[in-house]
């Protein structure tokens, strides 16, 4: 048997990470011997969809695996691993943002394995470009992890806590917050009975563009140009939404800013 | 010959949007005359690419074509309508923003043609899905440019100026200001020496998530969730960059309180 390999995990978590990671695991031959959930039904959905072992009792987790990942959310980890009764065994997270150290008063080769990626419940995805930051506490360790990693993804990094953490930022900005201005174009427009089809091309143009360069040159729009007279026109056009209308000015001030400095 | 047809076309522009509608239009056997620009060498320049004659002389301004395409600068417009010299043909603007009733005093025939899309200098881009908002004083002109935009784009649409508004409104959102998210997320990362090329999978997802999912269902992140260990987690690492802290605060708060009202 070969140590650097890693065959066996159990999945703590049956949410979208939970779901994704344990689906793309399966696939790439690597045995899910147990979920945990601490809702049995949510265990028992996960399990039966990728035919493993379930349970509700984290007493009676599996101590055969070759590691434990912990895909719950930020909040309920601490109280997790604080409870978690298999010590000195490989054991991660995949959070972006809580650090290596959250394993460090019970756990002796706690790590971090972090899919880098936005998971929706009903959509499937494919794992090969999906970063993966991983973080362990010796070489070993990372190269089990590092190798597990390779079978689900080409893209895998290590990557420290505080780099992380940065990722985890950025990612937000890049992905939540980006989400949250769809939803704001989508309300502009249903009360003029226009559809988001309408802007779906340029969504996915804007998008594709920084693949092969650099955002501040993709940027485009009336605030880069110094437009005023647009940018007053549209404020005008928001006096109904004061709190789009405080976004707008403000996201147009700072690209202002920046290309005046250019 | 076709009334309905348009065969022949002046370009007044020389920018992304003239570059990209001329290279379309040609493709589709539509002859362009003549590009126009207050600058010979910008008008030679993409008169050269695509093999018609070019003038900086608003006089010198082929009477002969079926439309008059005004790609310029929505500062330009006003007053590049007052000194054309050809009354009653079709002419139109190609701006998001500005109304149609900006040719009343001096073109009896203006319209709009707004391919609602964002063009880069140096990225090709397929023309057929591209939205084309087309507007005209009658319904012949309607036809005619509902006909030519048909010849370059699958995607064509008969709106208003205020709904074409709106459309520009929300696009600024959907593609001028995540864009400058994605600057932020690559400023962010530069700091630790991260390249961007870790959130490009994050970023191409996320785009497409919305093609078959309501931008609400597939909002994500520490907001949605009302993590706020994370939300000030993130607010801290952001205290080198009160701006970038200012916009995360606001926008967190914004979607908490949509999603508290669900």
């Amino acid at each position: 048997m070969n140590l650097q390999e890693i065959h066996q995990v159990v999945i703590l978590g049956s949410g979208n990470v939970a779901t994704h990671l344990a689906i793309a695991l399966k696939q790439a031959e690597v045995e899910i011997l147990q979920i945990f959930s601490r809702k049995l039904e949510h265990a028992k959905m996960l399990a039966v969809k990728i035919g493993s072992a379930f349970t509700d009792d984290i007493k009676q987790i599996n101590p055969a695996a070759d590691l434990y990942i912990l895909c719950v959310s930020d909040d309920a980890l601490a109280n997790l691993i604080k409870n978690f009764p298999i010590k000195n065994s490989l054991i991660v997270h995949t959070s972006g943002t809580i650090s290596i150290n959250i394993f460090d008063l019970t756990q002796a080769n706690g790590g971090v394995f972090y899919p880098l990626q936005t998971f929706s419940k009903n959509k499937e995805i494919g794992f090969k470009n999906i970063p993966i930051c991983i973080e362990a506490k010796n070489k070993l360790s990372k190269l089990r992890l590092s190798n597990l990693a390779h079978k689900i993804s080409n893209n895998v990094h290590l990557i420290s806590s505080e780099e992380r953490k940065s990722l985890h930022v950025a990612a937000v900005f890049a992905s939540n917050f980006t989400n949250y201005f769809y939803q704001i174009a989508n309300e502009i427009l249903k009360e003029k009975n226009l559809s988001l089809d309408l802007l779906k091309p340029l969504i996915i143009e804007s998008a594709s563009k920084i693949i092969n360069c650099n955002p501040t040159d993709a940027q485009t729009g009336p605030a880069k140009r110094g437009d005023d007279k647009i940018i007053s026109s549209h404020l005008e056009f928001l006096n109904s939404h004061p709190e789009y209308q405080e976004l707008y000015k403000l996201i147009s001030a700072h690209i202002k800013q920046n290309f005046s400095q250019i």
